[in-house]
């Protein structure tokens, strides 16, 4: 296998109730990256697609070159491979972008190597991508793209992710308003401190919200989507927060919340039909006062990356 | 039917992670009470035998008195009741003492009326005996006495109260040591406040006791029996805490913490034998420094209170 093409899931991380611990992946929006060895040593990235030159080209400083450099130094390879990123997802939106190109390119480069790793062993190298991008090696989006599926990040010290079940027909709906917040800054404004009655508030949710995906219980599910911690604080940093949120959960979401670090929101519904008029109604919240945005509905996604193109077999 | 005898489970409230929200019901200790109607008005507590003296007879002040009187004024009943309660665990011991006698006095006193409300509506009028008790109207000893089984409080306002399952073969074991904590003691000395770092590693052991239930995963719920916000502070009350829990450890426990808010200590094993080993271990740990103690090793009680005496139907 000389070449590859990998497609990578965009993920929303917190997920209401779960700040730092809960994530999941959806079938789109996503990132592809296509890998090619060379004789060359070294990682070199040839082209960054969609994001407006925005995102460094330095392999070193990429998150996608950051991945594949340290997951060839881990096993020995002193291979050349030659990088093309498709962004197909808005940078800084709270989607996991950067954790989708570490993925893509982690798991790509396992594959084009043979698969000397399982894909759980893969997880540091995209968290290296996350260091970088974020400033700290986190895994709530890189896991669950990596994985797919709801995972729940135990700990990171030693690092124990676990995969939980959702119920078949959830559909998730993501908009992402053309405004744009730092991860940096979102994370900078949470308070150190939070109080022993919000931590109970939280534990509970955050344990309905368990119960609720493995029985399942859609109700259930609802009535823990809520989170007295991090989206009182952050929602400020989103204009019509509150009434874009009440626009879903009048359409009939589950719930509805922030995307990671924003400004993305999200919602979980039964099925793709609420989903999706769901986000039309998030859509026109946020447009009353002149937001455009776009939309994503799918289901949750399984499978975490794949193949994209027929591999070309040439020695 | 004129007169009714109800054992009700003793309890393990919070379970390491789960501070306020989870607890679970054990098939033994646990208490019993005979009721009896009377033609003369009124709620009277006849005798209250294995409390050396120690609990108030007026039934007023009484937690199983409180929780049948708010009972029958609920349903509009002037029935004349005579209570008798068989204390058969310690008290103050945090085994949710006073939550099974509310428990087992609101059962009966349901049965005994005709069973007029559903057994999950009778939580309210067992939570008046704990505000009693306690200070305030805790759920998470009653709702798991009253329920039985596992159970997450994921609220309070309102009552949201859910049953998880457990692995059929995991066995507690409950040691506890000849000395006393004051509940509400034990309460005062927590911090009000907790760092955002101990809330998210408790969160990710909550998320992971519940999935690890659920699954189940032996090892995940034994990974996830960590608590970094309570223990470290209330585990100073009682002797010998950090060698006992070890003890529980090295004799292969799934895990080992307080028992509500003490001095009781629990843990969880994937089998009856372990739990047995695990127990003596820990009354070896106590006995190292002249600490007498009690022990009880049972399943997970699934059932809640059961009646006891064939019924006696007269007229």
């Amino acid at each position: 296998m000389n070449s590859i093409r990998v497609f990578a899931p965009a993920t929303v991380a917190n997920v209401a109730c779960g700040f730092d611990i809960f994530g999941f992946a959806v079938d789109s929006p996503g990132d592809e990256i296509v890998l090619r060895k060379r004789d060359k040593p070294g990682v070199e990235i040839i082209d960054i697609i969609g994001d407006e030159g925005r995102l460094p080209r330095e392999a070193m400083r990429n998150t996608a070159g950051i991945a594949i450099q340290t997951f060839l130094q881990h096993i020995g390879s002193e291979q050349g491979i030659e990088v093309t990123l498709h962004k197909q997802m808005p940078l800084g939106s709270g989607l996991g972008s950067s954790a989708a190109s570490a993925v893509a390119g982690v798991f790509a480069i396992n594959e084009l190597m043979g698969r000397p790793l399982k894909t759980m062993d893969l997880l540091p190298f995209a968290m290296e991508g996350e260091r970088l991008a974020c400033g700290s090696a986190h895994a709530d989006n890189v896991a669950p793209s990596l994985l797919g599926g709801f995972v729940v990040i135990r700990s990171y010290n030693p690092l124990d992710v676990i995969r939980v079940n959702t119920p078949d027909g959830m559909h998730c709906t993501i908009v992402h308003p053309d405004i744009e917040v730092n991860t940096k800054d979102a994370r900078f404004i949470l308070k150190n401190e939070v109080s022993m009655k919000n931590t109970i508030t939280q534990m509970g949710n955050v344990a309905g919200m368990i119960a609720g995906l493995m029985k399942p219980d859609y109700d259930l599910i609802s009535r823990s989507m809520v989170d007295v911690i991090i989206e009182p604080v952050r929602s400020i940093l989103i204009p019509e927060f509150n009434e874009v949120k009440q626009a879903a959960l009048d359409s009939g979401a589950l719930g509805c919340s922030i995307s990671g670090s924003g400004p993305s929101m999200f919602a979980l519904s039964r099925d793709a039909e609420t989903a999706q008029r769901v986000g039309l109604a998030m859509q026109a919240g946020f447009l009353a006062v002149g937001i455009t945005s776009e939309l994503y509905v799918s289901e949750i996604n399984q499978q975490g990356p794949k193949i994209l193109s027929p591999v070309t077999a040439t020695a």
